[in-house]
């Protein structure tokens, strides 16, 4: 073992590899994201969410027979348990998106009396409830903390429409639904991440999906994990139009700040989502949606920030990220930045359990050891002796 | 890397070392834990289960002023937010503890209006309160799940004391309270176990102290974490006294069944544990409350089972573990067994919220990687097409 110790101590495990798996490639060399087989390029924009998510569970693009009883099953699951609506109401006002999204989804094993069942079965059932739950609890939370009522949406609508419906209140521009599959295809795996890890964890120990899906949220919550376009959105609104963008990024560069948006842990060259988000983006435009001021300003400022770092920065192959352009597509299609890492966690879902069924699939208890450096055989002395 | 990936890849992170610790050192040759310098015998029955938290989350015991201190935060906090007690109101007929545990303990960030500052100093506070609502939450679910009241109880109690106080809507017996912080204590620690390294891989992504002691409770509720004591009662009930051990033990094992309670993937000689529990036990006894004759029973089962497995499975190491003794203690005290892993939750609290802490003062995102071993360059085909 001296070679791994060597290697990965205090590290957070990076290069550590822990299993074989089927379900994404993500080769930051050439900018490429594969999952299970396809590039996503082959699947964003041109599948439904729905079959995406049945490809991430199945390892295969489902046949019109199988589609149809995905989305029977979905469309009989979509509700949410008494309890978690509850904890809606009482929460909705006083706690963040991804507080309330932890607390809600923890209820999500209410009324489902198998929830124990680990059986490869039972879980890809489970997965789709979880998958058309996820964004009813988003979208019911978005309307409460607004005082809003929560829609009636037909049971048969996809999962990105009746998001939009009951998020807007209204039915949504088709182009609008159509952006939001992209961007929840777009983000619904990416490999061995925190947040993916986590949930690997806690499965590992047979527990329930509820309880690997409610801990796979904890860890996207934080700021560390990324993929959350919050702050570009913030940024763009900073930098107003394409003309300042130079002068912006320079000023902000020479101040020792970081350009949102910009650089990968893993990806060395363009992040391949940005490609794939910024056509859904004009996509949207084009139907006569969107928001062609965002997207232009988008397209300036990853050329010009693209231009300066290579300037002031060399060889430090700084790249546009998912983030950039998940912050202007969200922004297209009226979701609000607040619910901006909520919506990612109902794309995430897909992979989520993905890696979850290939987990139980060959399950074996995951627990890294430590190496301890306190001191040994301390006497104890009663309280009043101690200092 | 190669050598790392050897040794790593599909065996769960086994012998993979995450980082330095100075929190506790499992010996597993020895039969020695180490928490925080002290051997487990020099806490266990000599110190309040405040003070080893204490221990834990400072390094070194508190003196009068700092204990004082403790208490008075502790106290001030022994409530739940509304929204918790609802939750518990809602599930707590319905949804076995630890489903329910997670569920109330997901609601905890309430009331918190600095729960994302994961400074150390605000995280030791909110240790201090978190350990006192979890046994808050374990008390008034069984109090509700049986339809009873759930009683007031002195703000100034101890944890053990309030929380046997409220599990029983009565005053208990001291030497119950004592054998309880025996038992807290006991398994407050036990260095990267999967629960603990979950909540560190949760908190790595600066995520917060609700959500990391979450996603803990989750990774804990998997049958396969271990140290949990439910099964063991079962068996004691099923062998019923001591002159039964032998043959029941023999039966069991030439059916190739395996022997609650014995075992554990890093001992290799008696779990320390064990005798610390059958000493808190006796003592138990000794001050006139306690079970005699399950005390008897949990003796001889174990000296039968070592010596038949030493016969039929020579050279396997198979010794008493926490498990044993963990029954013995938790039953004798009053606990009903299907709280056995929430109260466990309870002790255990104490170490993660340490490890938590840990992670943060020298924090590094948690994350390995994994091999794609998948096909490539797939290309979509319209749902027509597929078979």
């Amino acid at each position: 073992m001296a070679d791994a110790t060597k290697s990965t101590l205090g590290k957070g495990l990076e290069g550590v590899e822990l299993c074989e798996t089927r379900i994404a490639e993500v080769d930051g060399k050439a900018g490429r994201l594969t999952i299970e087989g396809y590039d996503i390029q082959q699947l964003s924009g041109k599948v439904s969410f729905e079959e995406e998510a049945y490809l991430l569970l199945h390892g295969k693009l489902p046949n019109k027979a199988e589609y149809a009883q995905l989305l029977g099953e979905m469309s009989e699951n979509r509700r949410l348990p008494a309890v978690t609506l509850s904890v809606l109401e009482q929460v909705s006002k006083s706690a963040h998106g991804m507080h309330a999204l932890r607390m809600a989804a923890a209820t999500l094993s209410e009324g489902d009396p198998t929830i124990d069942d680990i059986s490869i079965e039972a879980s890809r059932k489970r997965a789709a409830r979880l998958l058309v739950q996820m964004p009813l609890i988003v979208a019911t939370f978005w309307r409460l903390r607004n005082g809003q009522s929560v829609p009636e949406v037909s049971p048969t609508a996809g999962i990105a429409e009746s998001f939009l419906h009951i998020l807007k209140g209204e039915k949504p521009h088709p182009g609008q639904v159509k952006a939001l599959e992209a961007y929840l295809i777009t983000v619904s795996e990416h490999g061995m991440n925190a947040s993916t890890f986590t949930g690997r964890c806690v499965i590992s120990t047979d527990s329930d999906m509820v309880s690997a899906l409610t801990a796979a949220i904890c860890a996207l919550k934080g700021p560390k994990h990324g993929g959350v376009p919050g702050p570009v959105l913030e940024m763009m609104e900073s930098i107003g139009e394409p003309a300042r963008a130079d002068s912006w990024i320079r000023e902000h560069l020479a101040a020792g700040k970081k350009i949102m948006g910009f650089g990968h842990r893993i990806y060395k060259v363009r992040d391949p989502r940005a490609e794939v988000l910024s056509e859904a983006s004009l996509e949207l435009i084009n139907s006569g949606s969107g928001d062609r001021k965002l997207f232009d300003l988008t397209h300036a400022v990853e050329d010009t920030t693209v231009k300066v770092l290579s300037e002031v920065k060399p060889g430090r192959d700084l790249y546009a990220n998912v983030e950039l352009y998940a912050a202007l597509i969200l922004h297209s299609i009226g979701i609000p930045s607040e619910v901006f890492t909520p919506v990612f966690a109902i794309g995430r879902t897909a992979g989520w359990t993905a890696h979850m069924v290939e987990q139980l699939q060959d399950n074996r208890l995951i627990r890294p050891s430590s190496v301890y450096v306190g001191p040994r055989n301390l006497q104890w002395t009663p309280i009043s002796e101690r200092k």
